[in-house]
């Protein structure tokens, strides 16, 4: 029912019934799109907002991505029709809108398409997506095949929606030079200053097609009539009727007329996109139709080979082969290109929030650290003379700070060091910290390093008395709008986070050159240690926070929301916990927030509003976040894990991320492991019906620390200053594993296995036993043997 | 297909996809419902801003009432689906969404209810919907009666959508105790400012039944299943499998099991509504479905009575006898209630424009006078000390001029003394120019009478240096946002207004005791008109205005946008058109603007930006509201045209805008003759396709205006400082006309009659020939019987 195909290329599902939300994405700079298996999409373009050219039915709300996207009959989708002209029986592929169950159905997520293959009475529909590598257009191809042994007579009608483009006005027509359907709209306004803006907008949606179309249809309620969608009333006619949309729905549908012999075969190719005006289009369909180069290929055929080539750039830096064929498929193919697809796009806001900014660049330090780098800097010249960092990084000169950006977070610097410190191990490049770089708030220039000062500095000052740091109105991961909105309350998480950071940042300060504040640094991480542990130790755990009016919460006694995991595993990470309370925080972790699907991020998950908390208790149990298995702090734990060599209660949480392999596990999550979304569903003890079941939302900073894991922890092929650190926490039942490490330019190809004879473990690099556990000298474009061997 | 009842309570369609978009609205001063024909609403109540509690399956915008509503299979909406438990057959009332055909289907819109009976396979299903008069609920009854000659064994579900509720949470579950379906939701925020508000929200949906059901189901996707909505995968089972809906998509459906002898009949009373908690579920179960008064009535049944009431209060001043059965129905039933709507809800908004609530409180002026005073003394405590009004008067403390009320127009002083001259018609109520009232930007306060001085004072000096009033960002009825944004662009309407408001003051002046006043203002008019002559007369009709750049537009020249229709109207009205102009323009208006369907309010529609006149260019021909006909500018011209005695034009125009009688044209427009919309699709010189096709939004000011037309014009029954005015203008093809007339608490039943006798007017009054035109000495509390004879 679900399988990876050979080349772990592409993960199939054989049902668009068993897991009705499975679903696979494409994108590039401009655009992104996600593919449903029964044919619905969520597609975006930026300009520079994110936009849509394929629109609801209604007017929908302009938001953020959502989670648990829902899905309805007039939900936007692409899909062809097919009728037999001879007894006007009619499905459709992939498989709405008519929901015939097809005689063989497959539905392939690629790296670099989205393909269908759908078979029914004998004929076979193969649909496949693909993007170009810079356009924001959708290139679609169709192949229709009589399976049967006589002749048919078919009609196949591409239905491509278009949907309410807007209010203020739209309409479609088919345009006969452009051998397509152009639906026009004006983006709706009410300041005459936004014309400026608006008038340059690609607001209209095209389909083009390779070929000339029988016939056509515009508009959506001619097209649907008294039918509905599942059997529109159009395809009873003999032909589409043509016509226009005028302030009407639009819709793309074309009609084709074929007559395949037996074993027949006819292909057919359209692009579906934005585009701004009809000379826009024409361009599109010279480029991409008529022109071709030297070896006979238009645009729409070497689209194909340029996106591959583009989505290959982001493989990341290891490929690896252990006993865990479902880990080796997701970390060799879909992980590094769910980070690099991160790092590219940024979500596609303009304003991404700054810890997720820094956090997807962090990734990026794995695929393109150029790209990292420049992100650095982008985010510190944003910084506050003061050393605050604001709760966005404005990408654009158009953009404003959205949402849950204008909502004020006291977090955001503690990522500078801790992201920064995984691009100085992948690249050594120390020179990033002389850059000099402004502010927001003053033009005069400081270095990398006085910025990162300033930042550690800001979170130092910015505690109580106890030396606690504020939480405002709210830090990471749970935004708890009312502990600290009254300039009083202190989060538990943020100050074990801050030691964290300092130790860290400490480390990088010592290394170039700065010993003085790297003691200065170790001693205020002690010192916020010794105050985590004081104020924040429960007997079994460590609180969340204490509200403005000193209420401690996250603790033993709460009846909801009684243990978080994110002070747990930054307390690990910060050195808080010394053997017992790591033991104790481990088991409390382990007995109330693990689940058959991950780490929950906090339980009991509330079921009602405690006001002196706030929003968080908001997302209700089983429903959103609140409870959720929240991978990204989840990931946290998990590095956490590996950082004091837990490595098999690592691993087990690890493995639980990723779908599978079995699958029941895969349909209980209703995805394809060609992805980690940002949450599975939680309150597995309260509402274990829907515990587990992913949020198909694919925009999460759960990625790169997943690959830190990797790197870092479980194969513990870590950059140092002086090289590749070796230190592998492989679990105890595998007896070997391969990865081909690319590191500063060079590859590295290790093998690690157990052996009987070494009580330590032993590196040996080109056939030679080194000494301690780093590989020295690394050179870029050498390739090295390393072999691991590992103690039993 | 389509036809009044006899009493004309009702309109009936007997088809539901003859005019798919045909619906009736119910309101109450909490809420408002627009059903469509087919099981569609859009129902909206106030908390304070207005909200939904039957949601799209998305994430909806949150915007104004929108014309023109899209419909969709998922689309919210009330039905009920009816299964034949011995063959398994189904069909859903009242039609979608099994969009099965009836044997027979009535959809009956009537002034307090809207109801259905659906016949099919000898089921009859009633359906019928009320309001209470106070409480933001829906009362539905549904009847099933087995028509047939032998048992039947069937279900029914009631399937009342639920939709989208959140993202941040939402739920459903059946609560035994209540009898009932609770779907909870948390309406989302990002500022934890706003969670004093949300937290006493009615962020709940419930459905309560007067029965118990046989089973339930709440959640959405399990309801629909691979079925779909026209064979929902629930109905094969035997009973719905109940559970919950956790973060997905509720829904409420019940199940009843009913055994049915031949001709009997099952009844079933149900709630849906918002709430805020289960407490206030159970206080509205008790008060509507559990306590009985003494006669055994619950307050369900008490609410038909009680909003029946209601709804009579608003039945306006005359009833009316003509030879025209289509004007008497929509004259006595329709046109007062929708005018009262608009006085009561205000549109459903907390910030509505100035004009608009200073013109549907003059409507007010007909049915409830001292709302209309109260009205006329808010909108005025908002005006600011220099004379001018604000674009929205804030109706509640949490309100705030949003959407276009945050674009600068300059036309809202000249509504004051147009409107206010109705409430003075009706009332004689001078006293109320000595009120005292403050102003937004200050708090001395001064008489009405000095407010309305200093609002026409104003209107002087927003003028350029030829007298000609200053557009800013916007005037009235066509937004054209770039004509004077720079400050230079001049209206030509709103100069033309200005002196016809100058002249209404001058006469409430001169009747107030202010003679010297009345004379300033009198002149101030005369000088306006010769200004207008001057610079916007085009030779053969006004021009629109001036441009920033000194261009005239809505001239001969233009190729788009060549004549609006209110200079015309308006130049009418202030008497700036001499003789021949009159004849000029009106020949004009006829050439260019009429069609079957009313005067459009601009020619030729423009089909691109004009980018020197702005927004209005946008609202593309044959589209919105750009080339249509706009009923609220129709009917200022038609009153401009009683003005001048243009009678017959006048009535041809007027019964224009009330579809019908004749079922084609009513068919066109898609619409039965209930309510006249916001438009009626224009550029029917350019797309004769779709002119014609009602907007189906009933907010309009449209409707103050054509009972001024009745009672100024047609009738000529207007209220004035000595009495009543009796100045007739039938058209010369009726022989005569009967008026029930309520003035100043007096009943005047009025026989007008062709005599070939006279040959002017003569009125006779209980008998008694009167001299001149005016009743004088109009008692309340007694009865007149008025004989008008008219000359042939």
């Amino acid at each position: 029912m679900i399988r990876a195909t050979k080349d772990n290329e592409y993960y199939e599902l054989t049902s668009p019934t068993s897991m009705p939300k499975a679903s696979g994405f494409l994108w590039n700079e401009k655009m992104m799109i996600h593919m449903n298996c029964r044919g619905y999409a969520v597609a975006q373009f930026m300009q520079p907002e994110p936009a849509k050219y394929s629109h609801a039915p209604n007017l929908e709300a302009k938001t953020f991505m959502q989670p648990e996207q829902p899905y309805y009959a007039h939900h936007p989708g692409r899909f062809v029709y097919i009728k037999d002209e001879i007894n006007g029986e009619i499905f459709s592929a992939p498989y709405e809108p008519v929901r015939k169950q097809a005689d063989s159905y497959t539905f392939a997520v690629g790296k670099h398409d989205i393909r269908w293959n759908v078979v029914s009475d004998d004929i076979s529909i193969e649909m496949s997506l693909r993007l170009p590598k810079e356009d924001a257009m959708e290139l679609w191809q169709v192949k229709v095949k009589n399976l049967s042994s006589h002749k048919r007579k078919l009609s196949i009608y591409p239905y491509f929606t278009v949907g309410y483009m807007s209010w203020m006005n739209q309409s479609g027509t088919y345009v006969e030079d452009l051998q397509g359907i152009v639906c026009s709209s004006v983006t709706p306004y009410q300041k005459y200053q936004d014309y400026a803006k608006i008038k340059n907008y690609s607001d209209k949606t095209y389909l083009l097609a390779d070929r000339k179309p029988a016939s056509w249809e515009v508009n959506h309620e001619h097209f649907e009539g008294e039918g509905g969608l599942h059997a529109p009333s159009a395809l009873q006619l003999d032909a589409l009727e043509g016509g226009d949309a005028r302030y009407e729905t639009p819709v793309a549908v074309l009609q084709y007329r074929l007559e395949l012999e037996a074993g027949e075969e006819q292909e057919y190719r359209f692009i579906f996109g934005p585009a701004h005006d009809e000379e826009e289009i024409e361009l599109i369909r010279q480029r991409y139709f008529i022109k071709q180069n030297t070896e006979g290929l238009d645009g729409f055929a070497l689209a194909e080979q340029e996106y591959a080539a583009y989505v290959a750039e982001g493989q990341g830096n290891i490929q690896i082969q252990t006993p865990d064929d479902g880990l080796n498929n997701f970390v060799n193919h879909w992980l590094p290109r769910q980070m690099y697809y991160h790092g590219k796009t940024n979500r596609l806001t303009t304003d991404p929030q700054t810890r997720n900014y820094l956090q997807d660049n962090m990734g990026m330090s794995y695929i393109r650290p150029q790209i990292a780098r420049e992100a650095f800097l982008t985010a510190l010249a944003q910084q506050h003379a003061s050393g605050a960092m604001p709760d966005g990084i404005i990408l654009h000169p158009d953009a404003e700070l959205k949402y849950i950006n204008q909502v004020p977070h006291t977090d955001h610097c503690i990522w500078l060091p801790v992201c920064m410190s995984t691009y100085l191990d992948e690249t050594n490049d120390y020179s990033i910290l002389e850059e000099q770089v402004a502010f927001a708030d003053s033009e005069e220039k400081a270095s990398v390093l006085e910025h990162m000062n300033l930042a550690m500095r800001w979170l130092i000052q910015d505690r109580d008395h106890r030396g606690l740091n504020y939480i405002n109105q709210g830090d990471w991961c749970d935004p708890m709008n009312m502990v600290g909105y009254k300039g009083k309350g202190v989060s538990g998480w943020l100050t074990i986070a801050t030691a964290y950071a300092f130790k860290v940042w400490a480390d990088i300060s010592e290394q170039a050159g700065h010993p003085a504040a790297a003691q200065q640094f170790r001693e205020e991480a002690d010192r916020t240690n010794a105050i985590a542990n004081e104020y924040l130790w429960d007997g079994e755990w460590y609180a969340r926070g204490i509200t403005d009016d000193n209420v401690v919460f996250g603790i033993s006694k709460d009846q909801e929301g009684r243990i978080f995991i994110n002070p747990q595993g930054w307390a690990l990470m910060s050195g808080a916990a010394d053997e017992e309370k790591r033991e104790k925080l481990i088991r409390a972790v382990e007995e109330q927030l693990e689940t058959p699907y991950g780490v929950e991020k906090l339980a009991p998950s509330f079921t009602a509003m405690r006001e002196d908390v706030g929003r968080v208790t908001q997302k209700h149990p089983g429903s959103a976040e609140n409870g959720a298995v929240y991978n990204h702090a989840a990931a946290f734990y998990i590095y956490a894990l590996y950082l004091v060599g837990e490595k098999e209660n690592a691993y087990r949480l690890l493995r639980k991320m990723i779908p599978g392999p079995d699958a029941d596990d895969i349909l209980q999550r209703g995805q394809l492991p060609v992805f980690i979304p940002n949450y599975y569903r939680g309150a597995y003890r309260q509402f274990p019906r829907t515990a587990g079941r992913s949020s198909h939302l694919f925009n999460t900073g759960t990625v790169p620390w997943v690959y830190r894991c990797l790197i870092d922890g479980l194969f513990g092929l870590q950059g140092h200053a002086e090289g590749l650190l070796v230190r592998p926490q492989l679990p105890a039942d595998w007896n070997e594993a391969s990865v081909t490490r690319l590191f500063r330019g060079a590859e590295l190809h290790v093998k690690m296995q157990r052996d009987a004879s070494v009580r330590e473990t032993e590196v040996y690099v080109n056939g030679q036993l080194i000494e301690g556990d780093i590989i020295k000298d690394v050179r870029a474009e050498l390739k090295y043997e390393v072999l691991v061997k590992l103690p039993l």
